[in-house]
């Protein structure tokens, strides 16, 4: 039987982004069950958003140091919490967390500045628990795939790394007009010392090392605020020196017009190289010295690493939510049939499934009369 | 609160690969309950399959006959079953359990023949119970914007249907060499009357009314069976004569080797034109007379459709499926703990947290002296 | 030396758009010499398209039947004609020639209808002359690519052959509205019993067999005329059944809106598969049956086919139209100091020659300084 | 009628390839007459390549000096040489046309080093003759179809500009196995003080500068030789600031296996952004803030630039490549002709153009019989 993990988590509630999309992956797995929640600083939300996620009223808190006190005594308190505040509470969320003996589960980047992160690392050390942060696109299958194949030499030492991560939409002041996504992600005080560079920054740096395998050792950067009364950069451009002689470039940006979340990573090697795009992830192009190259894909020839859904191949992950979209549509209609009333919806019902019967039919009984055309029988 | 629903499958035991696919679509909503199964008719699998998914023994049932009877008099029975078996069986089984009071939610093709279909239909209307087809490629978030443009007239009167599902798993005879997914798609008395026509086939003929909003009326099809001894057809032509006057042309195939799941829709009109690849689900091709083409992204702009995850654009579906991925290491390695073992794995933990904020760290001051090299200061 | 070919032109005066291809193609191989033409039959029009391309005006014929016959008296007379006019004229044309003992490179279709097909034929018998139809794109690089591959078994013995040529361009009544192209290829009378079949589906079907180097047996068709009044085909879709036992479907369309030219060939075999689009020329999909697809390109690893040009690898043909908009530039320029008058336009010069020295020696001087700012030193 | 210039060359002869490809250029726009050259510095390869294209042997020089000064003293001496030598020849060879009051095309870079471009803008302010570089990636359609945009305002302010130029064929110490094209290029004393900055770095830079109107002010500039012994570099990061305050990233590189010929261009503007890829050549992709993206393709909606060959859309540049191909063939077939031989080769001919409108009459007829399967009639 599947064994669950009870999870609790700190920010989150309803209207955030980021929460649902964590809730998302939890939910994938099948393997976490999520029993508390700070989910909101604000009571009436933080109660609304326990409600609706089926919280225990008991243990949907309205602070995070009151949570992480009571799950501490609870026989059956959680034992990790996902934080998806903004940056300036990781430090203290997990390090209340961790110090009430819970597992941390924490979105990047890690802290505010480095002082605070390697504080963190030390009460994890201290502490004897485990701290995670959510690097996710290290956990895409093909990157997975790209790490696999750089460390089997598959390209062979690596010379050169491009990474870039370049969205669009800072590139007017909407934190003036009102996005609350933007406001906190461009006050230093909320964000920390880096802007584009700490929100998505951190994803490329961490990438490129994670499938390289090379740790950077000095950078050259240029940071680069280009919209009037941004306080934090908006455009990172970056000079990067590897540790053992590699060299690489890092863009960062949001305020490239036109992007929406174009992470691209490009490996060199003195034998092949390995370039992934995050807006097509199920493909990695792969090159071997002296050779065409080849397009790799998730559960396909030659990819040995598969995702948590083994979904086969050519059946993108999008696939996964398909099916979502199709049972959420379902599920609308039991609901209202449970109530009495009538399943309306999109999701094919009988008469879709009777009308693929006709077309088969009539397709066979064509193919046996040489392609004649017949009709589908319709009523 | 999210009200859930009490649901139960039948096939998609251990080993099984949509009744795994389904399970990961039902998660992901997070409005289903699956209490009940006849996962397999082997009563050692079954067992096993429930209780791997967390069955209650008494739930797990080895025959869909039984489970029919004992959910149906059951106060917390299930409300509607999920039928992932062969095709020969989703008839008796969809029957019994509408018969049962049960709502149904079958795999496709409907069943073996359009015999069977209209029973069912009859069966459906006799019980008012509610039936649903998996023609999921029609919940695709990008498939959903087509059809509603298509319906506001975006592209005007359709002319031109082309629609192809290609795949190139069956162009060995591996029915022979022992695969069981192989072995029953092609053998009519599990598979029904026809082959790739039958499998996948009947998703593009949906997938072409789904968004043409138009009705099939005549055929004119070519049924060929490529590998020796293969009973049905693995590759399916056919002439499409829409009501109205549309034409339109559908190919799907099995032994077209180097397609993965081809599935492509593209769909001209007298004044515009749309192209989706369920490769790249994320992306619509549209144009409009006159116009340069515009490449629509969910949740980007000029997009209203949206799915049941909600992401933002540029972050593909695919992203839930790192989430997911992240989120069953972080949970293999808190397994671990809390059997008294050491956090192993690839997710990210403190070390790459604090690393990443090195590197903001580095980045700023680097920027703040006119991008001089500055090191990472690694212990 | 390169031995050239006396070469004269039947249509393709002025304003007429594939005779200025046409002569692109024979220039760029360096071995023709255009020196007769009847480029219209319009006697003005004739003489100023002749004085427009540098023939002695002696040689500017008005009529093709003047031309064959005074052609064939010189002692310096053409080798070979090429005739670019609308269909209705290829017949009578290239029997004029051919029995002036002058070989002929006739556009496609060959014929108004198959019965003057076949009585051309018998003249070519007759007179021992060559006659070559312009069926380019089976002179692609890659196209040629493909074709050996199959020859030499990449692929095993073919089964499916998926073609579509597909434009927009006729999706209007334009013959309604002044377009001259438009009127000759949806009139019988000129462009004969197909139109976008005989316009460009005959491409298609000479490239399927070209490629597969399979012959078609049987067709089942279906012609359709969407817009009002239109009296040709602007839509065929065609079952293939070819000898030996492969099938196969051939679309062509000029009413397909939001294509250009999407002439596409797809060859499914045994034990492989190739896949070609036009717009992306340089490109070739092959597959080996179970292995990951590798994109060849020509000039590059895997591919022994060259083209004209002998470009290297990943400069697209499109280069050679970089250098020749180059050298226009500079010509314009040239011709514009030879008048007295002065260089303008975009052609780089000498100051964008000297920028580019700046900036390598700014490069080379800041990296030597450990990256340090280096400013381009402008004057 | 056409004017044509007179036209020689320096470089260029026999097994050079970008002499070759700049002949090519000269020979689309039908406006060059090549009439001298110094193709080699040896006597015999001169005298052969000279042959072989057709120049007067009496203007097959083997010295650039004597080329020179005959080339002033006829009247019919050419009014402009093209430079197409290794990069150390460039600055004597242009002084020495220049001083003979000739115009000068030269290839790029223009010269070893900044002092001798400095030196030749003087000689060319002195002599009064025109210098042109063949920086002629600035030629493409596409290119000058966003250099119009940006002008235009279609992006707004320019704030970022990512150019890379990337290839790999000097991965491996190619010049020290005997390739004449790296032996060249990666000796200071032949290609001056830039490796891939210069060879291909100052194309990326030209054309940052040409589409994006700004001038780069300043460099941070990392130069790396990957390749033991190497003595330039062959992988160059820069970061630029252009004047006016945007920013931007150059990276140039030929140890990038895998990357044939990779330049790309990305200019964000305050509204809007630009995507060129010279692989992809004849598509622009284009993103108005707040808009889906576009797709601009030359010759289609939405673009008022077109080239030299004045293409159709759809019709990529490469299909001038097939016409010449095509011909080439042509002229085998049409000299084994002249000599009594009999024709051979791929080039269509009478039968193809036969079967093509067997082909056409089948259809036609099948279409009438409502899609029934009709015979090709073949003899």
């Amino acid at each position: 039987m599947v064994e669950r993990i009870r999870i609790g988590m700190v920010g989150g509630g309803q209207g955030a982004f980021i929460g649902a999309i964590h809730r998302f992956g939890l939910r994938l797995t099948g393997r976490y069950e999520l029993v508390a929640g700070a989910l909101s600083s604000n009571a009436q939300r933080a109660a609304a958003s326990g409600a609706e996620l089926g919280l225990d009223p008991a243990r949907s808190y309205t602070s995070y140091e009151g949570m992480a006190r009571a799950e501490r005594l609870r026989a059956d308190g959680i034992e990790a919490v996902v934080i998806v505040t903004p940056n300036h509470l990781h430090y203290p969320v997990a390090k209340a967390f961790l110090e009430a003996g819970i597992h941390v589960i924490c979105d990047k980047p890690l802290t505010l500045d480095l002082a605070e992160a390697l504080d963190l690392e030390a009460v994890v050390a201290r502490t004897g628990r485990q701290l995670f942060v959510t690097y996710t696109y290290a956990a895409y299958a093909m990157v997975r795939q790209a790490r696999a194949m750089v460390r089997q030499g598959a390209i062979g030492a690596v010379r050169v790394v491009q990474v870039q991560y370049a969205q669009g939409w800072l590139a007017l002041p909407v934190e003036q007009a009102g996005s609350k996504q933007a406001q906190w992600r461009t006050d230093p005080a909320l964000a920390g010392a880096g802007g584009a560079l700490g929100d998505i920054g951190t994803h490329a740096f961490h990438l490129a090392g994670f499938v390289s395998g090379l740790a950077v050792q000095q950078v050259s950067a240029e940071l680069s605020s280009f919209v009037a009364g941004r306080r934090l950069d908006d455009n990172a451009q970056v000079l990067l020196r590897f540790k053992g002689g590699a060299r690489g470039m890092l863009w960062a940006s949001q305020v490239a017009v036109g992007e929406d979340n174009a992470l691209c990573l490009r490996v060199y090697g003195e034998r092949g190289s390995l370039s992934w795009e995050q807006e097509h992830p199920e493909e990695l192009r792969y090159v071997s010295l002296g050779e065409a190259p080849r397009i790799l894909r998730r559960a396909g020839p030659g990819v040995a690493v598969t995702g948590v859904s083994h979904l086969p191949a050519g059946h993108p992950e999008g696939c996964l939510e398909g099916f979502g979209q199709f049972y959420d549509e379902v599920a609308d209609a039991l609901l209202a049939l449970r109530r009495g009333g009538t399943a309306a919806g999109l999701a094919a019902g009988i008469a879709e499934g009777v009308e693929g019967m006709r077309f088969v039919a009539a397709c066979v009984q064509s193919s046996a009369k040489d392609a004649a055309w017949v009709a589908l029988q319709q009523p």
